[in-house]
C-alpha cells in the first residue's frame, strides 16, 4: 500500500476465478501476479465487466485460449501502490485498465497512441508478457500494468457502471472520432443493440446526431426510444422499412459479430456515407461493389482504441455524464452471467463485483 | 459556326457509328442531335477514347442498352459555335466531354460539385435528358453539350492521348484525391494493369509515390516498370510474393472489374491502410471482417468524377506532361477495337480518330 512496496519485487497474492478448460466454467482461483515494477500501477479491483469477447475466449471459441484463464478486461478499482517510476497515478486514484497491457512504443502505430495496432501488443487476459508471464484479467482482485496502460476514470462516474467504458466504450468512440462520424445534425446509424450498440446511441445523442437503430428485434424499440433516446427504429428484417431508409444516413456503426450481408445497410447511406465494423464475424461478408462505387462509400473497421482516446473519451464521459447501462452481479454469480450472456439476457452489459469477495 | 448560329433551333446531322442490336456490332449512322440551346457548346469531335464500359454496354451486358446506341464518353474536340448564354467557352477551344450531360444542379451532390452521384445524373450516351431526347457519344463526328459539363484540354496535351482522362483519368484521380491517396514518399498499390490501372501508377509517380502494380500477367512486368516507371510489381497469384508485400502499402486502387476476393490486397495494407474500388465487378466480393478490425482499414468505392475535379486534374495533366498511353485508330475500325479490346490485347486504351471520317 505504499510507493515502496511496489518496488519490493514480491510476488502479489491474487483471488479470482478461472476456467480450466474450453467448459468455459469458472471456479475460484488463487494465483501470483508478477512484483510490481517501477512503472507499474497496483490497483484494488471494485468491478470488471463482461465482455462477448471473454464468452468466446473462455469456450476456446478462437482456438487460442490458455488455461486456467481468468477473463476481465474492464476493470475499474482504486490505485493502492505505485511504482517509483510512476508520474501519472497517486495511491487512492480511480483508475481503469482495458484491453491491452503492453506494446512496444517503438513503432509507427505506438507513435501515433494507436497501441491497439502495434505488432507486439499484449491483451490484458490469454496472453504473454514479453518476460514470458501469462497475463490475467479483471475477473480479480487485484490488477498491475504498466501505468501507460492505465486510466483515470472521472470520479463523478459510478464506478460499475464506467467499467464497460474500458472496452465496449472505446470502440465505438475510437471510430467515431478517426472517421469523423461526430457532425452535429448528422444522420448515424446504430447496427445492433448490444453492448457495443448501446453505446453508439449514447455518444450519438451526445454528438448531437438523428440515431437509427438496426435491430433484428422489434421488443428492443421501446428500450432503444425511451432508455437510449434514439430516434429512429428499424426492424432490419423488415425489408420496406429499410427500403424507406435509402440514402438516408451518413454514418453507421456495425456491430453485428455474426455473418451478415452490408448491402442492405449500405443501401441506407448517402453518397460519400461511411460504415464502420466494429464486430468480428468469423466468416467473409458480402459487398457488391455497386453499393460502394456508386456514392463513394466506405466500409472500414475499428480494434477498440488507443490509450489516449480512451483518456479523452474518459474526460468527455465524465463531462456529460456518459456511462453504460449495467447490471451488477457478485463476482462469484460469473458463470451465471457468462449463460445470460450467451442467451442475450442482458441489458446491456454484466459488471462483476469484486469487492463482493470476501477475504 | 457562330454564336448567332447556335441558338437557330436546327438539328444537328451528325455522322456516327450505331449499334443496332446486342450483336454490339456497329455500322455507319446518321442522326440529328438536338438544336444547340443558349448554354450549349457544339463541337467538332477528333477522338473518342474507348473504355471498357462501351464494350459492355453495346453487348447489352448490364440490360438496360438502347439501340440504336453511338457509345463514347472520352471526347476531344474543337467548339464551332456556343450558345448565347455560354461564358466559359469560345469557338476554337480545346474541349473534352466525359461521361455525363446532365445533372440537377439543385442537391447536396451538385453542390459539392460532384455530379456524378445526383440522382437525375444524364450519362452522356444511353440515356434520356429532361427532355426526353436520347443521348448518343462520341463515335461520331459532332457533339452537342451543355457548357456545364464541357472542360477545357490543355493545348499542350495531344488530342487523342488526352481523350482518355475524361473517363480513365478522372475514375482514378477523384478518388485519389477525395481518400488522400496522393502523399508523397508513401506506398501505393495499384491493383490491375489496363486502362484505369495505367493511368493509376501514372498519378502515383506524378504525387511522388513508390508504386507497386499487382497484375495476373508476369508478361506485364517490363511494361509497368521501364514505361510507366512503377517502383515494383507483383503477380498477384504467386502467394509468396504477395506475403512479401504484408502490411507494405499505405493505399491500394483496386481497377479489377471482375469477383474476386479483397482480403489478399488488404493483407498488404498497413494500418489505417486505404482501397478504393473503381472497376464495377457484377458479383459480390468478400471482406474477411478481421481484415478491415485488425488495422482499421477501409474498403471504399468512386464513380467517376464531378466536373470541378475533372478540371482540376487536367490542370494537373497539362502542368505535369499526363496523358494515356493509347492506340488511335479510324473510327471505321472501331469493331475491330472492340474484338481486340475484349481479348485485353489493348495497350491501354483504344482511341477512334473522327477526323478520319470522309464528309
Amino acid at each position: 500500500m505504499s510507493r515502496m512496496g511496489s518496488d519490493a519485487h514480491v510476488p502479489i497474492e491474487v483471488f479470482g476465478y478461472a476456467a480450466k478448460d474450453t467448459t468455459g466454467h469458472m471456479s475460484p482461483f488463487k494465483f501470483t501476479r508478477k512484483p510490481a515494477g517501477a512503472e507499474d500501477v497496483t490497483l484494488k479491483v471494485h468491478y470488471c465487466g463482461i465482455c462477448h469477447s471473454d464468452l468466446h475466449q473462455l469456450r476456446g471459441d478462437w482456438g487460442n485460449s490458455k488455461y486456467p484463464m481468468v477473463p476481465g478486461h474492464e476493470i475499474v478499482g482504486t490505485v493502492t501502490s505505485v511504482g517509483s517510476a510512476v508520474s501519472k497515478f497517486k495511491v487512492g486514484d480511480t483508475v481503469g485498465v482495458g484491453c491491452m497491457v503492453y506494446s512496444c512504443h517503438n513503432c509507427d502505430s505506438c507513435d501515433k497512441g494507436l497501441e491497439q495496432y502495434c505488432d507486439k501488443m499484449v491483451w490484458t487476459y490469454n496472453d504473454v508478457l514479453p518476460d514470458g508471464t501469462a497475463t490475467q484479467g479483471g475477473y480479480s482482485t487485484i490488477m498491475v500494468a504498466n501505468e501507460k496502460f492505465v486510466v483515470h476514470i472521472p470520479e463523478n462516474l459510478p464506478k460499475d457502471a464506467a467499467a464497460p467504458l474500458l472496452c465496449a466504450g472505446i470502440t465505438i468512440w475510437s471510430p467515431m472520432l478517426y472517421f469523423g462520424m461526430n457532425v452535429k445534425g448528422a444522420k448515424f446509424g446504430v447496427v445492433g443493440l448490444g453492448g457495443l450498440g448501446h453505446m453508439a446511441v449514447k455518444f450519438g445523442k451526445a454528438f448531437g446526431m438523428h440515431v437509427t437503430v438496426f435491430s433484428t428485434s422489434p421488443s428492443k424499440e421501446k428500450e432503444a426510444r425511451e432508455l437510449l433516446g434514439a430516434d429512429d427504429f428499424v426492424v432490419s428484417r423488415d425489408e420496406e422499412a429499410m427500403n424507406a431508409k435509402a440514402k438516408s444516413l451518413d454514418f453507421i456503426i456495425n456491430t453485428i459479430s455474426v455473418q451478415h450481408s452490408l448491402n442492405p445497410y449500405l443501401s441506407t447511406l448517402k453518397s460519400n456515407g461511411k460504415m464502420c465494423l466494429v464486430g468480428i464475424p468469423e466468416k467473409e461478408l458480402s459487398v457488391l461493389p455497386v453499393q460502394l462505387v456508386a456514392g463513394r462509400k466506405m466500409v472500414a473497421g475499428s480494434l477498440i482504441g488507443g490509450m489516449k482516446e480512451t483518456e479523452e473519451m474518459l474526460e468527455f464521459c465524465g463531462k456529460n455524464n456518459i456511462t453504460c447501462l449495467v447490471e451488477t452481479l457478485p463476482v462469484a454469480e460469473c458463470n451465471t452471467a457468462m449463460e445470460r450472456l450467451a442467451n442475450n439476457d442482458v441489458k446491456y452489459r454484466f459488471v462483476l463485483d469484486l469487492d463482493s469477495v470476501q477475504q
